[in-house]
């Protein structure tokens, strides 16, 4: 008997359009047998911190009917497939969700949005140098750029304003690159 | 007609033990209809960052079967029920996990774990001060309390060993706090 959890079953249950719905089936280490919710996300995403020449972040906000409300987040998408690297996706989102081009992103962090039930993962690039590209949105995407000082930033995820975790993820992990660069 | 994608339908496709997944039918800026995803976590969550006698920071170390593996996190866990006030399950969950009480935690973050698709919300609290209590671990909970540095911590951040978005959120958050003070 394993001293931690161990999945004895797993059912598909629905083939969502980007996500599927699974049930586990858990041996407990006491030997008990649980049902617990798994969900897959297809293909993962990147998201990008994109630093204006005037060292504003370049954020996006859109409706997410998740929350059935506005949200400020990082420019982000998932990718094409489970093969493209996410770099490739990095640098596709950026151009076409801002307008931006970047020559070389730095990788910056990589994501597990929520593993208590979801194998999602993002992978966070750091986009410095921009230089102007074309955007090109999606029909669903209705997107509004938004510059903000790092300091606005920052106090937006401290007051409750920026609360998706890709997006305070990146800005904290942002300033506190910069505040070892300067030590 | 909306300038954002607005929802015209939403089904319930499956009930599951702490989610539930519906699909929504969503009418596009261009007047499109779509399927989207949409996963409801029953309750939401909450997160302490525990901060032992010595600065060290006390993560715990588990199985997670969404990931296939170990992973270190903040302790957390689910809310009783959707009226339970946060903080409430922090003080529960820190002492029942860590064995550790603190008698006054402060709200360091509110999180949105992945707006793409799902609505669940962490609410992340930092314990100082902290004084022995007793642990109870559930029989499904199979944690190993691991303790370190903050400079150790941030390391397993930017090396990709920490991916839990709650958990280098916490860390991220306290950094930037203290060099805030420190100033």
């Amino acid at each position: 008997m394993s001293d931690h959890v161990e999945r004895i079953d797993r059912k598909l249950l629905h083939a969502g359009t980007i996500i599927d719905m699974y049930t586990d089936t858990m041996r407990l280490p006491n030997g008990d047998i649980e049902t617990w919710d798994f969900i897959k996300h297809r293909t993962g995403a990147a998201a990008i911190l994109p630093i204006l020449p005037d060292g504003k972040l370049l954020l996006v906000r859109q409706y997410r009917p998740a929350l059935d409300r506005f949200a400020l987040e990082v420019p982000a998408g998932a990718r094409d497939s489970i093969s493209e690297p996410s770099i490739d996706c990095a640098y596709r989102e950026l151009e076409e969700e801002t307008g931006y081009k970047c020559e070389h992103l730095t990788p910056l962090l990589k994501l597990r949005t929520t593993v208590a039930f979801c194998d999602e993962s993002i992978d966070i690039f750091l986009a410095e140098h921009l230089t102007k590209g074309e955007r090109h949105l999606d029909p669903a995407e209705s997107i509004e750029l938004c510059a903000y000082t790092l300091e606005e930033a920052l106090s937006m995820i401290f007051d409750g304003t920026i609360q998706d975790s890709k997006t305070l993820s990146a800005i904290l992990a942002y300033q506190t690159r910069l505040s070892s660069r300067a030590k």
